[in-house]
């Protein structure tokens, strides 16, 4: 590899330069290595954000970042894989019934997963409510359980773009998290390195969403979508609607309850609507095109699916999820029309009442969250129960409520917006 | 102290927003002790240096670096002090003869100065190649010679703006040099804490300077000026030529043997007349408006100062100063008048001569530098000297003479430049 000096890359990118490929490569494998120091990861990383970078470097930089770790290897599987990310949302459980519903339809779905981070759940702390479920599997485990069961949602391991794991720590501390081409390497780096046939991105939009605005997450998708593409990854990406929260429940048990409700062929329609559209997208990523997942919900298969998963994984899918010692309900003062219910103050609440986390590797209640008895556009009635906080500490409701305030409004008339805003293919 | 998040801070300027004056003091303290981590300051650095900070921004950082130390007080002293600060050049000895001639006048100079790193050499660097001579001094030792001499040449303290002790450091490796705000905080931060009352900066322009055009050594003074204004010190800069490198000599011995001839009235022209202004302005910026100090150059009083100086601080003005080992002379290859000599080209070769050094605390040779024997527009014979190289180490002398390729040239005709371009002082 040809060496390169870090001060000589923060200054190209600093003087809004073009980095070389071998500048890339540098910089990726030297800050790995430790070579590079976190205070001048940092400087480049807000060059970055500031100046930004072309298709060809966020190309390389991606590619730097695998390279930076192990690969993972799907292509001796009797099935094509595929895998869908979500850049995070309020009450967006959408994994949950999603990976076994694309399962029973023949595609094995290989899910590396997370913990939250701030008012966006994690999906493996939603998965951790059920009693005896380990998000730890050897690359082994993952492999004989994609086999034997088609599905399989566990912790990325350690081994995967180690690059990444460390630039998104450093992220999150320096200000530099907002950097649409370091987003879109962060997450097309892991995604590629997990070793997927084709993926599926839901890039969320709205109050609640990453990307608050139309504009910056249909860079991102374009971004992501050439990332993964340049890469031999069938990538697609659906824009969706993040301005109100999914489902009814924003919690870790809450969402698991909402998620078999959906698998047993009920739950809300918003939340089917978006796992049967992307199951869709998955399955045509991997080449199935005469199965619809729609009946196949509703034969129970899915399900079937589930059950197995979470046995597979040391889960009982009977046993009784946890529920939180405390709640409190908020009733609606007026009759009319929920014509707003804001992700963001849901997304908040749900986090101050312990479902979500502050800092890394911090726990979270199992039993807390926000459950919403309305959607927008439903009709409500004066003193009707509209929100149940949970939570097994009462002192939390106070701030839960603090930001919960001016995050609805009953009113008269509801506009309704697509769920589905946009669908972003390479063409 | 009101409290901050280094994140706030950061994202508040990466946003092209302006800092509070609370931010400001928050981010300067909480680095100092170590609240705000590197990697965070260094974001808001290269932030900083790409969205810039407005004068109120730079007089309040400035300010919160002053605090984050301690303040030196030269009120008791029986005369007035003046101090001057280069930004840096090449061949630039000017404070050696300077001091003591501005002494000579009657305004005590207290010049806190620091070693040198890359292609220009620092003044401590120079001064230590007098055998005996030492760079510390406790405050106590420094207000005496004050009193004494009249002028004292000498290491900053630890003591004074830590702040900027740490960000200069970490500016260095993570390529956030070049932001004027930071600049200038940086030099006025030390300057006002030093307690000088009267300063005049010497603002260097040209292929040898950290300035290379005019535009920005404009803002930088300016910025300089408004903050001493502010400070309540008499401020005044000159921009000064630095295309072409000052005097004869780049080197440490070579130039503490040229600023000596100029004390003896001898000397490059160039040394003299910089000499001669830079007095002027500190002498009127003490108040001091009925000496002409070419005049008391003349009389050899300046030279007294000087041996005084340097005895008070254990060095041997009378001693031999050291020679390089080894030495390479360059000829002129053709007649004709020399019409350009690059600074950065002399003070690179100089400094991979062993005149000066590539990490901080690295030694540096006392005897390594070049002499130039014609300054642009001196005629030159085919056959002269033209440059002399010396260096303890002659396998320095291929790198160096690579430095000096097309760093010179002979021609017809030379178009002279003033060398004093522009004077900046408060309206």
């Amino acid at each position: 590899m040809e060496q390169h000096d870090a001060v000589e890359v923060i200054l190209a990118k600093r003087d809004r330069g073009e980095l070389s490929d071998s500048q890339i490569d540098w910089v990726i494998d030297a800050y790995t290595r430790g070579v590079v120091a976190e205070e001048q990861m940092s400087a480049l990383a807000m060059a970055i954000l500031l100046n930004g970078m072309n298709m060809r470097e966020i190309e390389r930089w991606t590619t730097a970042m695998i390279a930076s770790g192990e690969r993972m290897d799907f292509s001796d599987l009797s099935r094509p894989t595929s895998d869908k990310h979500s850049t995070g949302g309020v009450g967006d459980k959408i994994t949950l019934p999603l990976a076994p519903l694309v399962a029973a339809c023949g595609v094995a779905v290989p899910q590396l997963s997370g913990r939250g981070l701030g008012h966006t759940g994690g999906t493996l702390d939603k998965l951790e409510s059920i009693p005896g479920w380990r998000a730890a599997l050897s690359n082994e485990e993952m492999l004989a359980q994609l086999e034997s069961v088609g599905a399989v949602i566990c912790a990325a391991g350690s081994g995967l773009a180690p690059a990444d794991k460390k630039l998104y720590a450093l992220r999150d501390v320096t200000g530099t998290v907002e950097a649409i081409p370091l987003i879109a390497s962060s997450i097309m780096s892991k995604k590629i390195a997990e070793g997927t046939g084709s993926l599926v991105l839901d890039v969320k939009v709205g109050v609640g969403a990453f990307m608050k605005d139309l504009g910056r997450a249909q860079e991102l998708a374009r971004t992501m979508v050439e990332l993964g593409t340049a890469a031999g990854v069938h990538t697609v990406a659906l824009l969706t609607d993040m301005d109100t929260p999914l489902g009814l429940t924003a919690g870790n048990a809450l969402e698991v309850r909402e998620s078999v409700e959906v698998l047993a062929g009920g739950g809300p329609a918003d939340v089917v609507e978006l796992t049967v559209a992307l199951a869709r997208e998955m399955l045509a990523g991997a080449g199935v095109t005469d199965v619809d997942p729609a009946e196949v919900l509703a034969t129970g298969a899915a399900m079937d699916t589930w059950n197995a998963m979470i046995r597979a994984q040391g889960g009982d899918p009977a046993a009784d999820l946890p529920v939180s010692r405390e709640t409190h309900v908020v009733t609606a003062p007026t009759s009319g029309v929920l014509t707003r219910l804001d992700a963001m103050a849901v997304g908040m609440a749900a986090w101050r009442l312990g479902a979500g986390r502050a800092t890394p590797g911090a726990a979270v209640q199992a039993g807390a969250g926000v459950e919403w008895h309305a959607r927008p556009g439903d009709s409500v009635v004066s003193g009707q129960p509209l929100l149940t906080l949970h939570t097994d500490e009462p002192e939390r409701f106070e701030r839960a409520l603090e930001s919960l305030e001016g995050g609805w409004e009953i009113g008269t008339s509801y506009h309704p917006r697509p769920l589905v805003l946009e669908r972003v293919a390479e063409d």
